[in-house]
């Protein structure tokens, strides 16, 4: 098999053990801090699962985070639950040193011949665009940022220099740093690769841990940049969703996310 | 053991077949048509799950639905991921002539004793009490909204004869029919248990299949009235979400929750 071409597809490569087990490297270029980014976590597993699955595009992805995982080894039990007509379902589980770290369960379908109706009740919101925003960079911003070009609006970009705006919210734009397209396979890394939207409520950064999150593929993005929006409405004792919203460079709606994360007093 | 005094207890109950497996009866009486709700079946892997771990409530309940199940005999098949001191994760799969029928992930812990900022930036809508609103009963009604007491406004009961908002919102009150008081387990049947949002957008009423449906418990509820809110605003190809929010009689949130749907054209 030749060296995939592009960072993100070689983070997620795997190669089989079995029927039912897969090797993968979690790299540590996804890291934050000394953890890597729970959607990267999930894009391992998919890989293992689209190689399980007929269906090519993750309409459902649920995710738990039981443990935390660490760069290095790790396997991927995949087991099928259900081939049907239209969709497809199987759960994975990521493993390092024997234990589950992850637990995903996704549930594919085929967004390339969807039929249904097509009824649209909400705005894209206006941000300025990527040129006028705020490319996330520098020494501050953990590795795994750097595999993307990520450009946050300025209000949002306002927390890496002590400008909190009191909003759960993180707006910008966002594509693979080398030219990788996006597809409906990545979406669950871009709807977790935004910095917490708690940066904006909390008197000093701290880690946000993922409990849960669910990605759900809603079209197949054009090439070029992604728009997003991350909002927190509740945070209650110490949990908080961050919901997401992901649009492609035409304007279409590709995928809406909602994570559960904790943060400590 | 003791029958249970109320009919959601009931109708969850499990009873233990070895260390991993518990045996349950999908009642009729919790139909849509000739199919069991989702979030009851949900409800039972919860009970199993619940016996299965030590901490109280269901913070995050993901749920994948890849075959139908049926009114009769159950088998859940339960395995705990890990034992936290905060959190405990667990797995569990409603089985159905040896066929998976529900695939359940969830993350319990203790919303008794939280600890962390509480940080509120939404509004609770505004809506009529339920006595202004109009109940949902009668012969239309499926027999599963007979286990309610369910108020909808006005607007959101339209459909029912024919007025159908052009809204994908429906929005109102409900508890349970005899008295039984909510708590976090039953949030993925409360999350579950409106008419779908779609009957405001669709020409005729027709099932609206969950394919996925995560909720998460954000709070214990006070008795009383749960007030509802569902809302659809994307429906692309067929593939629509119906986002909840469900706060108690005293205004605070106490779940939210999303679930992709399916309508055909």
């Amino acid at each position: 098999m030749p060296e995939p071409a592009f960072a993100f597809d070689r983070g997620v490569a795997v190669e089989p053990i079995d029927d039912t087990r897969w090797r993968a490297e979690v790299e540590s270029r996804w890291n934050i801090g000394s953890a890597p980014n729970g959607g990267y976590l999930v894009s391992i597993a998919l890989s293992a699962l689209h190689h399980a699955l007929p269906h090519p595009d993750p309409v459902a992805v649920s995710a738990h985070f039981p443990r935390r995982s660490s760069p290095g080894p790790v396997e991927v039990a995949v087991e099928p639950i259900r081939v049907g007509r239209g969709h497809s379902t199987a759960e994975a589980r990521l493993e390092q040193d024997g234990e589950p770290r992850v637990l995903v369960t996704a549930t594919f379908g085929d967004l390339g011949s969807v039929h249904g109706p097509t009824l649209i009740q909400a705005e894209r919101p206006e941000i300025v665009a990527p040129e006028a925003c705020i490319r996330a960079e520098g020494p501050v911003a953990p590795e795994f940022v750097r595999q993307f070009d990520m450009r946050l609006t300025p209000e949002s970009a306002g927390f890496a220099v002590g400008l909190r705006s009191g909003r759960g919210l993180m707006e910008g734009w966002v594509r693979f740093a080398d030219g990788r397209e996006p597809d409906s396979r990545s979406m669950p890394l871009f709807a977790d690769s935004f910095p917490p939207t708690m940066f904006h409520l909390m008197e000093r950064i701290q880690w946000v841990p993922t409990i849960e999150i669910t990605v759900h593929a809603r079209g197949r993005p054009a090439p070029g940049w992604l728009q997003c929006r991350f909002l927190t409405r509740y945070v209650i004792g110490g949990y908080l969703e961050e919901d997401g919203e992901i649009w492609d460079q035409t304007g279409g709606l590709v995928a809406l996310s909602r994570q559960l994360a904790r943060v400590r007093d």
